[in-house]
């Protein structure tokens, strides 16, 4: 059983950003932003109910503090205020949540301090004793620090799988400042391959081993919501109920 | 039964504010404020912990989003997006009390929040649908609009009598931008004369009606930790277990 | 002699707001944000490198310091503490300029800046103890707090109309959330009359005095790039060199 | 002849850091904060006023973005980024110059941004591109990278020598968290030692060269004002007209 889950609710003030109410359809897991890259309380709240909405399971997407660089941008932060900046976020999300009756479903970092937490053990240990308040899994790659780190606590370590990322030879992925367009078609059976085979194709053609818990779509790639529809048509017949 | 409180956590960045570590154990319940007028995540942690260990119960202190202005500049803001502000604040906290195993106490807004919602029943809404999510009673003054939208509310509204700030004759407060000095002695009397009374006096020594389910000291008073434990001492009769 | 106005470069970290490239070959001055309500430093760079490429002269656009709201939520400052946000955010601006060679031409505030600019005399008078800083005259509407302000000191006034927006009988403008698209026949055209004939027409068809030194066209209306064209056309005879 | 130059500016809000009215008489240049690590508009309006009161020049101290940290978390920027950043705070500064007929005296980079720029030719030369644009020196350390890089720029290079720190066996500072007080003889003996001699002495003993174009003090020393009066009367014979 595998899951479907995109980033969320990164619009902030006027700006908007990704087709939600068009990407919410196909998908089975919102990764919400908290504030800190993306989004404000007006657009968390907006968000959390188009989840609902929709049956869509909502999970934090926590960021470091840096909302000009939407959080791209790499921070040296101590453990402890990394693992309080964190708590801070899903704490907030975790408001809204409960406003509309839910329950937090998981944590996916987001941008730079994914990055960074797939490298560093210290910055993924921050960020999964943020996790541990709130007693959910942490969303990552396998093959990377998340898996060492994230893959050992409890209450388990959801691995997901990229269907509009080209990945190198040794499992990395291709990101671009901005996402380009991919095929539908390729995605939609790159996903199934990865669920049900456990592995990708790199950009070389070798096959790489890959764990798809869940398969993330991105709500910034050009042809976001096709893409995500062809994936989730895809994925049918093994989509967690 | 009667408790005192104290708005605590008002540090940020390097900057400190109030001797939290003085005043705590002459308190009985903590105002935390929530990172929008001060503070930030590392604080916060610090100052629950703080509360934690000398039995003091915590409620979120949300305020306007305006750090600059330590949110004390009126602003006008949707009622939607008030809302949505003050859930995301109380969320916030709401991390870190579970992080240490405590629970909500109550909602107690901050400033220029506090003062447009005593008169505004627009705002005092706002705040308490926020509050309703959480399920706790509001704090405020009698007299004024807070008790007027609050009163009514489950589940309830705790009135608080102000120690060390003069009343005018119509019952408003006298506040300074920077508070002064309070004599201990007569911040105590006028306490307990709140407490079991319900009277104040007004700068003009006329008695004014007042309901004290709790009695406020400041943390910026200059002589605020001589003045809590007087206040303290005079109230120990009448103190919540 | 006229001018045509826009505002300009309110795009903010990965957002990106308005058709700057597409609109600046259609005015002849830009107001440009200021990073208080949109922008940010490496924005405002690349906006007055785009103004200079296009011969636009580049006034600045300051804000009330509210990001969230985009500068559209009022908020009560002391006027000492007004006049030195804007000089922040002149300066600020100024420091682009002077990288690329030019001279501020004007000051034209943002949003409810400007709105409670153009009722209270006290934050008129802030923005313009801060454009006196400067040097530079300062953009707003007659009839209004503007033009008695702002209109009796050196070194003047620029007066606006608005080519797509509708005014009342009252000479006020009617501003919707989301600006609407507007017909460019009729923008072009009234914005011509306003030029030659200083007259406008209201929404029941009444003439109003109107003092059009330059015409503003907005970059979020959603035919704007259409629209300041056919502006631009029909003012050809009138544009200063 | 020879500077004291002493960091400025850095209250926040209702937060005060420093105790600048006691320092000034002592200093010749200020270094002033310009609100991305501390300060606020008024902060800089009254800073730069008091500054000219007491005949003091005033340099920017731009920050990287990070007020929650104090400018002391490092942070990964573009190049161009950085510089437009730079750019942003020294011209926000030099509009509150501007308004005391005051000219800019110089740049020092304040906390990581300073040391990033110590050790890294493409931070320094971000620095460098903003500073050039106002033609004004900029400030650091000698043997480092801040002088490889600015040293061989018009218009010039201004070495500080730190009255107020231990120095490393390696030229290095031993900076602490919370600064330690100092003796203020033994600092206003290093001070001129280093003016005169060009030299240092390390912890343990050892002569290191340094060039000491002026003598820096830091305000959150905790006998800041007594040490900076000392250092002063030391230097009188050397200290710039």
């Amino acid at each position: 059983m595998v899951a479907i889950n995109c980033d969320m609710g990164e619009s902030f003030s006027i700006y908007h950003c990704g087709d939600d109410e068009g990407l919410m359809p196909f998908i089975t897991i919102a990764n919400v932003a908290c504030g800190f890259h993306a989004s404000d309380p007006r657009v968390m709240a907006k968000t959390v109910k188009l989840a609902k909405e929709h049956g869509v399971k909502v999970g934090a997407h926590p960021s470091l503090p840096d909302r000009e660089g939407f959080g791209r941008r790499e921070m040296k932060m101590d453990r402890d205020e990394l693992t309080a900046s964190v708590i801070y976020q899903i704490g907030a999300l975790e408001g809204f949540l409960r406003a509309e009756g839910m329950e937090l479903n998981h944590v996916k970092p987001h941008g730079s301090l994914y990055g960074m937490a797939a490298r560093d053990p210290e910055v993924a240990g921050a960020v999964a004793d943020a996790a541990d308040v709130f007693g959910v899994p942490l969303m990552g790659m396998s093959g990377t620090v998340h898996e060492q780190v994230w893959g050992e606590r409890e209450p388990g370590f959801i691995s997901e799988y990229y269907a509009d990322l080209d990945y190198r030879d040794d499992g990395s992925l291709i990101i671009t400042r901005e996402h380009q367009a991919f095929d539908p078609a390729t995605s939609a059976r790159g996903a199934v391959r990865a669920v049900t085979e456990g592995k990708a194709s790199s950009v070389n053609g070798n096959d790489l081993a890959v764990r798809a818990d869940c398969v993330c779509v991105h709500s910034d790639t050009p042809n976001a919501v096709e893409l995500a529809r062809a994936v989730n048509e895809a994925l049918q017949p093994y989509l967690t109920a």
